[in-house]
């Protein structure tokens, strides 16, 4: 079948673009590092004919954060409920019908706010590809770990927890960091710091770190798994876990979210995200 | 009253001199920026020599950094429960009673492990002082918050939060840095973000003040406030507050904590933890 569509999932650190045919399978695919900041003070338009010269002379659909304030152009933000008729009654069009953005989605509840882009159509992909059931809590864990309820294949609320941000926080600039300078693996020591945020004090637990490398109660070597499962651990701990959750990630993240649940008294799947990015950018493009 | 010792706070960044005459008045005091961490690589005798030079041939007693592994000499850790004598027989002397440094203390309880450096002298010195009651939950905001239960005098166990620091490495390294460049002043935004703080879910309470920028829910100029109130918010809703605190702070501080107490439904006391160090000082010099 030939190539019908270029899908590319346009992140702030990084890119991946896709080369589908009309039956959505993935002709070629290619994950480079021209995220949005990188695409800073450069020309989109032009990168755009680069990649029709190398995959054809395509339609293209863009999402991610090269539609935000920042990135290309503002493909603004959709209201919850929404499903992947919404994102693409929604879509931003450059050129119509040949180069558009999916816009992200907003959520407000009284003074609660929030706001995706880029995750709604993975975790919408992956409910219409039949990846996940069209009911249940979806995780999309990462720099801004994503929990998104889902009722009959749409987005009705989510909450960005700043999970990863902040484990990265503390490794690169706190006093922390000469003991987090180390590999995170699911382990005795991830499990503990997941069992210990059960007690929701992450400021206090995190402490803990630097007290028992005075004291020399832990050893050194545990410490970035320990810290990694309190922040991980701390996130967790404020979801209900009272229905199976779906983790869309690698399987790294994926399975240290998945045993941390586990710690936790939930049960978790885990699916591949990129799959339910070809899902989600073909239905929207079908139904644009 | 001739001058009778020269006692140092002496902290990571800062330092405060006192010269104290036998009955513990202040006879003169400074405060400046040559803490621990300006001291590396600098000679404590000669600096010691030169504040004589200027306050006479004293005693001199040192608490604080001064006295960790990262300072003149690592003068150790006192195990809870203890009170200002167990801290005078802890003296770890440069020159037997002419030259000292107060320990610290630690706290081990299964597997969680504490220590604080500095802090004892001011709270066990307020409590000598009648400034607190001899029982009771008392607080030490900051960079680390310190959490300490006074029974009878003694410290018997207390918890360290990293309130303060956690607040500067998210104004200073994270996506909300541009957003909280401005002064924390006590009003409507820094308490609406502690009582946000109540249902303990800071690490997606604090992208919220990313999402409502985004969308323009929230004025601009509320943001470090708000956000001050979510971290000192999710500090103060880890502890007990079925007692009254006692929080030992300048007034800017003690009176965001006080506030904060009084908004997650606690009561607070402010008092100057300066007037604690010199009675605590004090007390330790008379029982070394």
């Amino acid at each position: 079948m030939p190539a019908e569509l270029i899908a590319i999932d346009w992140g702030t650190t990084n890119r991946r673009v896709y080369c589908l045919d009309a039956a959505g399978a993935v002709l070629a695919t290619v994950r480079d590092d021209i995220g949005m900041l990188r695409m800073e003070g450069r020309d989109y338009p032009a990168e755009l004919a680069r990649l029709r010269e190398h995959y054809g002379d395509l339609p293209v659909l863009v999402a991610g954060m090269a539609g935000s304030n920042r990135g290309w152009r503002d493909a603004g933000y959709r209201p919850c409920p929404a499903d992947l008729g919404d994102l693409a009654q929604g879509i931003c069009w450059i050129e119509q019908g040949r180069t558009g953005i999916v816009p992200g989605l907003s959520v407000t509840e009284g003074a609660r706010a929030d706001v995706m882009r880029g995750e709604e159509v993975q975790l919408l992909g992956a409910v219409a590809a039949g990846m996940t059931p069209p009911d249940g809590l979806l995780c999309q864990p990462g720099t801004h770990c994503k929990w998104v309820d889902v009722h009959a294949g749409r987005i009705t609320r989510f909450t960005t927890a700043m999970t990863g941000e902040v484990y990265a926080l503390l490794r690169d600039h706190s006093i922390l960091a000469p003991q987090l300078d180390g590999p995170i693996v699911d382990g005795a020591a991830f499990r503990a710091g997941v069992a210990r945020a059960a007690d929701r004090d992450l400021l206090a637990n995190l402490f803990n770190i630097r007290a028992s490398a005075v004291l020399g109660t832990r050893p050194a070597s545990d410490a970035p798994a320990f810290a990694s499962g309190l922040v991980i651990g701390a996130d967790i701990a404020a979801r209900p876990l009272d229905r199976r959750i779906t983790v869309l990630a690698d399987e790294h993240l994926g399975g240290l979210y998945a045993a941390a649940i586990e710690v936790l008294g939930g049960t978790a799947t885990v699916i591949d995200s990129h799959a339910g990015f070809v899902a989600g950018i073909m239905a929207i493009w079908r139904q644009r």
